[in-house]
C-alpha cells in the first residue's frame, strides 16, 4: 500500500501489542474513519461467556483513537484524553466489529465516536457505543 | 475464606477469561470496595510502550463492577451499562492497580467510580479515573 | 392534536418551569426523536457571551428524554440516569436547536443521544454531542 | 478582597448571566476547589417538580471550572470540553450546592470533578457526581 496515511495508522497498529493479544486486524482505513476486527475468543471472554466490556472498549478506543490519527499532520501520534462507553447488548458471537469516527476535528482535540458491533451467524448487532476525546501528542522517534 | 461475599466474587473473577490473559489478580474484597491488580506485561502495550487505555479500562471496570456486587443481593450478577473514563498520565511502570468503589448503591441501578494507579519503582501514579453505572441480573445457573 | 405520544409529551413539558425560563419550545416529536428549539437570549449567556453549556446541555438532557419517552408505555415519565456531552464549537448566534434520539430502547434502560446546533444567520453548526441513560419511572399522579 | 485568583473568579462568574439568572453565589474559592449555591427556585423546575438535571449540571460544570482556573495562570479564561454527570438522587429542598475540584492538573487539558448537594431541612443529599475536562483559553479583552 502506497497511502500514506494508511502506511503510518498500520505501523502503529502493528506496535500494538495489546491488539496482537486479541487477534485484531485492521480491516478498514479512510479519512476520519477505521474498522478494526477481533475475534471473540476464549481467552477475552467475561464471567458469563460474553465478549469482556475491556476488550469492547479497547476496540472502539482503538478505531477512534485511528480516526482521528488519520485526519492529523503526519508527524503526531494520537492518545486517548477521555471516552465513555454504552453498553447496548452483550457481546456473543464469533466477532466483533469496531467502527471510530471522528465527529469534530481540532487541532487540539478531536472528538470522536466509535461503535461496536457482534457478529453473530451473519448477522450485526450493536452492541456499544463510545463517544470521547483524542488529543494529539509528538510522534516517538 | 469463608466470607460469602468475598468467595462469590472470587468465583465470578475466576470466570473470567479477560482477567486471566491479563495476569490479574483479585487483591482487596471489602464493602462496596474492590481492589484488582496485574503486571503491564509486553503483550498490553500499546505503540508507545505504555499501558493501554484498553487494560487500564478493563481493570477500572473490573473493580468498579465487583464493588457493585459487593453490596448487592448474593443472587445477583452484574454488568456494566455505562462507564467513562479519563486518562490522566501514561501507564508506565511495573503493574496497574485499579481500586472500584461505590457512589450510590441502588435496586436497579449502582453508580460506581474506579481510580487506577501505576506502580513504578514503588511509586503510585494516579493514572486513570472511571465514573459509570453497573446494574444487577440475574445469577447464570 | 390527538396524537397520545404527542400530547403526553407536550403536557410533560409545559410542566418544565426551566423550559420556560429558557423560552424553549418543544418542535418536533417523532418515534424516539424530539426536537427542542430555545432562543440565546442574554440571560442565558457564559462569561464570553455564547450560550452556556448548562443551556445547551438542558435542552439536549430535555430531547434526548422526551425522546425516550416516545418509546415508553404510557404510564411512564422518564429521568436522566446518566449523560455525558462534548462540547464541539461555541454557541453562537440567535437560538439552538436540540435533536434527541434514541439508540437503544428497554425496558428498564432507554440508551439515548442528542445533537445540539447553534442557528446563526441561517446556517447550523454543531455545539455539542450528547450520550446516556433514561430510566422510566412511574407517572406522577 | 485582593486575592487576585479570588479576584478573577469572582468578575468572571459576574459576568455569567446564567448563573445571574439562577441566583447563584459563589461561596467558596480554594486552589483547585470552588463552591457554587443557588437556590431550588419555581423557575428550575422540572415536571416533577424537582431541580432540573440542567440546574445540577449547570452549577455543577461552573464549579468545576472555576476550580481548574484557580489553577491556571492569570491571563487564562476556561470552556469545557466534555462532562459528564451521574444523578444520584432527585434535587429535593431549597437549594443545590456544587463543589467543583481538580482531579489533573495540565497546561493543555484540565481534568475536574465535581459533586452537587441538595439541601433539604439542613441535611445535605449528594444528587449528582460530574466528572470532565476543562481547556484553557486566551482571555477575552
Amino acid at each position: 500500500m502506497t497511502d500514506p496515511t494508511y502506511a503510518r495508522i498500520k505501523a502503529s497498529f502493528e506496535r500494538q501489542n495489546l491488539m496482537q493479544t486479541f487477534g485484531a486486524t485492521l480491516t478498514s482505513v479512510g479519512n476520519g474513519a477505521v474498522e478494526i476486527t477481533a475475534p471473540i475468543g476464549e481467552n477475552v471472554k467475561q464471567q458469563q461467556g460474553f465478549a469482556h466490556a475491556g476488550l469492547t472498549f479497547a476496540l472502539g478506543d482503538t478505531a477512534a483513537g485511528y480516526a482521528a490519527l488519520s485526519v492529523m499532520p503526519l508527524d503526531n501520534e494520537v492518545v486517548t484524553a477521555e471516552l465513555k462507553i454504552n453498553l447496548l447488548a452483550p457481546g456473543i458471537g464469533a466477532h466483533l466489529i469496531a467502527r471510530g469516527r471522528v465527529l469534530k476535528p481540532g487541532r487540539r482535540l478531536v472528538v470522536v465516536a466509535s461503535d461496536v458491533f457482534a457478529i453473530h451467524a451473519g448477522t450485526e448487532t450493536h452492541i456499544a457505543a463510545l463517544q470521547g476525546t483524542m488529543v494529539p501528542v509528538p510522534k516517538s522517534p
